[in-house]
């Protein structure tokens, strides 16, 4: 229906339909005839609502809202349902703010451990990554508000974001960069979406009219509007013909799209299809401008609720000898040292970054936490450097609290400007004064309990061993001091997997050499050997695997059985137990393996949240889909699932397998046709090759007795056509003939 | 004179015109009015002569001749002068054999420890390759015979060899994959070269007007006739006008030629250069045609003492406890154990297979060597079996051998089956067979004397602990157990020095991942990071660096010094002195480290191989030209040599730098013109931009005081046009005449 709308339905001017290509302000989108007009907000675990205008680089205050975790601690938690439960509360504050398009979620690759976005984007993995991606959209859609998935696509780094040219191999843009915006676009159905500042392949994102109309409109079904990360179009007409909607903001050059049409650079259908679909998008998105504005204090109770639950699903732990959960009737004082213990680092910089109604801190929360506790506070080191310097005077101050303490808690992490839209890492150390607190700390023979904060990967080297326990809380949004509270004392046993391998060294990062390029192009050299699929291919050590976390209580799996279903699905079934004695969420993991070589070992193709009581267990069943046994195929540019043996693999992280079984595909029933560039050794393994070229093959082999290995090999390897300049009476022609017959008794067979 | 020859001048018919356009037979070219047909023969360490016929796949047997190391252990001396020795004795055996056309060296990289075709070639680094390809080339066509490099280009694998695509990016084409043939086509003038059987970047290489005809003939002004790999052309035509001058062997389809004349799709004159062409090889080739036919039995003996000669330079010492060199009038037995010591493996398999006028065996020679001490054999595993498996008798015998000796030279290597044309490896490691002889003789406690056969390298694990010495031989030719013998009881010093790193693990090596590719294509990910390229810049351990071997005596550097030559070039002077007490050669190798980054570390760009006496020293010049301090830019296709600061390392390994000095190269002087899309920082970085930009720059850092630094930074890298869609008062039209004033500046003061 709505896709019969179009410009001359909605009477429109030629002019007023080219209006609809660009913004009406910074935050808004043209009205035109009955077409509305759209206020749009960042952020994905935030809003951050500007009025109308906003700043020149839109970074300036923002009305309060809540702040949930960022995208790297939601990931984490594995939740589809919590994520939903965000996207949703984010729906609500958007549709209260009478805001129509929520910019998000980030649905971009954790490429390098280096990238300054990181903490916007879910995981190194796709199929993760399109998971966050498909709940956190049905959550905000629920509410009448439009989701925008970005940054669409691969856009893996802040360096050069404007003009680096992402050169991505077909099969790597396919099954890792691509897939997470597919999940998302075909589950959840976004009506919109961002396309990004880059270029792929050498051609703007915003001009990518294979990405932007072929894979994602054609391919996929996407019926929404692609609107122009802010300020990511170069060239207005391109920009409409490859597929772009909406340029953001505008850039008061409606007058080319004009000139276009009466030119005949842009077809009237072009720009029809653009009316209809900004159309649709206002009819869609309707309910987010039924009221009046209210003010968010009415759901911050509420919201801030979730956020904490949130934040105590995210947290990892990564190691616990036992310290771990505190005993709040316990003896002894707790150390609580660093200042992030009392100005909590919770989110990003950049277009994500959130006015927070409210906002816990570790400190007050623990306080309340173990009111019969005697908790000691030092900050350690001060956020207001910038400069990583070290205040010896604070040290002392640590060490004095850690010397009369029975264990510490130390909080590090990344500091405010590590972590930003605009720029990457250029490391991933804790910086120096912390490593020093720790140094200083260390030495007193206090039992350290780590927290660490930070959007992205740190490596923690020494301090692995050295630490008692280790608690990653990522940026856990305003509640997230309330929440590791709730963790460390046990309220909560953690349930937090990691969504990115914790490497020991940053040489040992697949991207490593490649990353960020130069001279606006940059390699993605490493394909799809992204992550685990690198660590775990090439045997590469990593501090802490993809997929790990520590609870509080122990599972144990039983009962694995999978089931073929039809030609190319699966289902796995298998029981958890909850074997301890507390409370705790385990996050079963399916990896398959395909044994095909030049691929990844294996990859992530389900997982599933199960929240089990000490004692108790539950039978699960993930369902593996086609895309669970594909691979994309660059010889006729498709999916395909081949027939063999797949090993599916249960697990707790990409390192932990607990139990497997091989199951065989009969596969999707495509076999390849046979070519005169086919190989003796091809033409041999089809029974429709042999059939027809047997013969001739064992006619070679009599006239050649004791052939050496080598030779046997040469000859295998020799495309069939290659004989044809061999005296041995077959010509070009024959050769054809015989392409002709065999794929003649294949379509027979096939047929 | 030769370029003004064409068909008409020859007086050919279109037909006889075509016929040139492909081989005669096998072996020889056609002839066609008064240009001669001309003989080729295999191969790059002997003449593999067959008559004009051989077999079908050319793999026959061979008249005898002599057999020099292969091309791994020539690149092992980096001697120039003995690299060039052997060429004019392959051109001497040429000549005797009327043989027009030698069809070596081969100058393709050593991108994986897998290639099954590694031993043809020279090294893992292109200036070495280049180094040793262009004195190849000047030995052989000093005898008025055509030296024909192969295979071009990018073929670095013989899995599907006929059909792979190796996708590789510009910078690593250039940098990596071209440079030798770029050398050697420059610095030696060859008058033939040969195309290799793959894809490059999608397009065969037969096919390819890139390589054959824009790069190889327009910008390295190669004169000379590129003919195909056997059996290398898919279609007459395209690759005609690609610049494809002879199809070897013939296919009969030169009316395909014809053909394409008479209908216009190949030009007369694309077919009157190719004759041209022809005639002008066929006239300098002449030398060649100009007796009898000689057999090589006038020339076996001074040739085996070339090859000899050659071998000593070509063996890399590992390792050396003092055990080495063994003493000929020295007490107690001296074990001998493995087969290879008396049946050696002295060449690969494939094309370059030699038949050898004369061989030596260690045995026999170490024989000769030390009359007075008793050598005991044993042979410890069969190279018949071909499966490496086991032989418990053999094994105990050599235990006995080893027992009574007071040391043991275990003699082991790749089996013949496992490095040939054809096929690649698997596995870097020795076979099952020789690993339990090892560890059996390692269980007697005889030190251990570990000789190595292999034309690539050998993953050595803990042998490389439990040895006392090991000595790499790679494929020695027929004189390799003279020279062996010669090495191992120190009539000569050990002076070879490794052309390719020697991993600790296979998974280690940067293609590990990508090699041999898939379903047709092979990405070269790892880019310009091939052997110590990335070991260097990662920081990856390896067992033993490239440019690593030891000798029996020891070397001193001192005063260097590096004088910048002109804008772009450079002299580095140091004195080498032999500080011990055996005569031997030292090999200073210069690395030059630019600091730019997305780069190497460090690249070898220049090398010197000197002769000492004991206690005596020489003062080096090794001259550095522009290209050492180039690289190529992917923004204009072009080398540059950008203004800068080099650090310039003396040293003995990639890992061993002895000195360094850092020097200011001026550059050519080219600055890249600035841009609407040049971000801020490079407008403010460039002199003509800051004075144009400043104004601006400065009103926009007044209107935001106290920016936070993420927003300094997004400032910073935004590009200059991205501004015009702020509300500043900039619009396109002000940053075009912005774009034009600064570059208007830069021509004045360029001039």
């Amino acid at each position: 229906m709505n896709a019969a709308r179009n410009g001359s339905m909605h009477e429109l001017s030629l002019e007023q339909q080219a209006s609809l290509s660009s913004g009406a302000s910074t935050w808004t989108s043209q009205p035109a005839g009955d077409i509305e007009s759209m206020h749009m907000s960042d952020g994905p675990h935030g809003l951050r609502y500007q009025g109308s205008e906003g700043d020149s680089l839109g970074l300036g205050s923002s009305t309060p809202a809540t702040c949930f975790p960022t995208a790297s601690g939601m990931a984490s938690t594995w939740d589809r349902n919590m994520i939903f439960a965000v996207g949703k509360a984010l729906g609500e504050e958007a549709r209260m703010l009478n805001v129509s398009m929520l910019l998000g979620p980030g649905l971009n690759i954790r490429r390098s451990a280096l990238g300054g976005r990181n903490f916007e984007y879910a995981s190194e993995d796709p199929f993760l990554s399109g998971s966050y991606g498909s709940a956190f959209v049905k959550g905000v859609q629920s509410q009448g508000v439009s989701a925008v998935p970005k940054h669409f696509a691969v856009n893996n780094q802040e360096t050069d974001r404007f003009r680096i040219s992402a050169q991505v191999d077909e099969r790597s843009l396919r099954e890792i960069y691509l897939t997470a915006f597919e999940m998302t676009v075909k589950q959840a159905r976004p009506w919109a979406l961002m396309c990004s500042y880059n270029k792929v392949n050498g051609v703007y994102a915003s001009e990518n009219r294979e990405l932007l109309t072929d894979i994602l409109r054609e391919e996929w079904g996407f019926d929404g509007v692609v609107v122009s990360d802010w300020g990511a179009v170069v060239n207005r007409v391109a920009a409409l013909n490859a597929g772009l909607d909406i340029e953001m903001p505008p850039s008061n050059t409606d007058d080319q799209i004009v000139h276009a049409v009466e030119s005949g650079d842009c077809s009237r259908e072009t720009l029809d299809t653009l009316v209809s679909r900004v159309a649709t998008l206002a009819e869609r998105s309707k309910p987010s401008r039924s009221g009046d504005m209210q003010s968010l204090e009415s759901c911050a109770q509420e919201h801030d609720a979730i956020a904490r639950e949130a934040a105590q699903e995210s947290v990892v732990m990564l190691k616990n000898d036992g310290i771990l959960p505190l005993d709040p009737s316990g003896e002894g004082v707790i150390g609580v040292i660093g200042e992030l213990a009392r100005t909590p680092r919770y989110q990003g910089g950049g277009s994500s970054h959130v006015t927070p109604i409210l906002l816990h801190n570790l400190l007050d929360e623990l306080g309340k936490a173990m009111p019969q506790r005697r908790l000691d506070f030092a900050p350690a080191y001060s956020l207001q450097a910038g400069d990583h310097s070290t205040r010896d005077d604070l040290i002392a101050e640590a060490v004095s609290v850690a010397e009369r303490s029975s264990a510490v808690i130390v909080n590090v992490g990344y500091a405010q400007s590590d972590e930003s839209e605009g720029s990457d890492k250029h490391d991933i150390e804790l910086g120096d004064d912390q490593q020093a607190v720790l140094r200083a700390v260390q030495g007193t023979g206090t039992p350290i309990i780590l927290v660490i904060y930070g959007g992205g990967v740190i490596r923690l080297g020494q301090w692995a061993q050295s630490s008692s326990a280790i608690v990653e809380a990522w940026l856990p949004g305003q509640a997230g001091g309330a929440a590791l509270a709730d963790i460390l004392t046990g309220k909560v046993s953690p349930s937090g997997k990691l969504t990115e391998s914790i490497p020991l060294r940053l040489e040992d990062t697949p991207s490593y050499l490649h990353f960020p390029g130069s001279n606006g192009v940059v390699c993605y050299g490493e394909g799809l050997y992204v992550g685990y699929r690198y660590y775990d291919t090439a045997n590469v050590d990593v501090a802490y695997p993809f997929g790990f976390g520590l609870s509080y209580t122990t599972f144990e799996y039983s009962n694995l059985k999978v089931e073929p279903r039809g030609a190319c699905e699966a289902d796995v079934h298998f029981t958890v137990s909850n074997t301890g004695r507390r409370k705790g969420a385990a996050v079963p993991q399916i990896y398959v393996r395909n044994g095909m070589p030049d691929r990844p070992k294996h990859e992530l193709k389900g997982f599933d949240r199960i929240d089990l009581e000490a004692g108790e267990s539950h039978d699960v069943t993930i369902h593996l889909d086609q895309r669970a046994f594909s691979v994309w195929d660059t010889r006729d540019h498709r999916w395909r699932a081949y027939e063999g043996n797949y090993t599916v693999e249960l697990a707790t992280s990409s390192r932990t397998i607990v139990d497997e079984s091989t199951i065989t595909i009969a596969g999707d029933g495509s076999v390849p046709p046979l070519e005169d560039m086919s190989t003796i050794e091809e033409w041999m393994a089809s029974p429709y090759g042999a059939a027809v070229l047997s013969p001739l093959v064992n006619r070679i082999h009599d006239s050649v007795p004791d052939p050496s290995p080598e030779m046997t090999a040469m000859f295998n390897q020799m495309p069939l056509i290659k004989l044809a300049s061999w005296n041995i009476g077959l010509d070009t022609a024959a050769v054809e003939r015989m392409v002709a017959k065999a794929n003649a008794l294949r379509s027979a067979q096939q047929g």
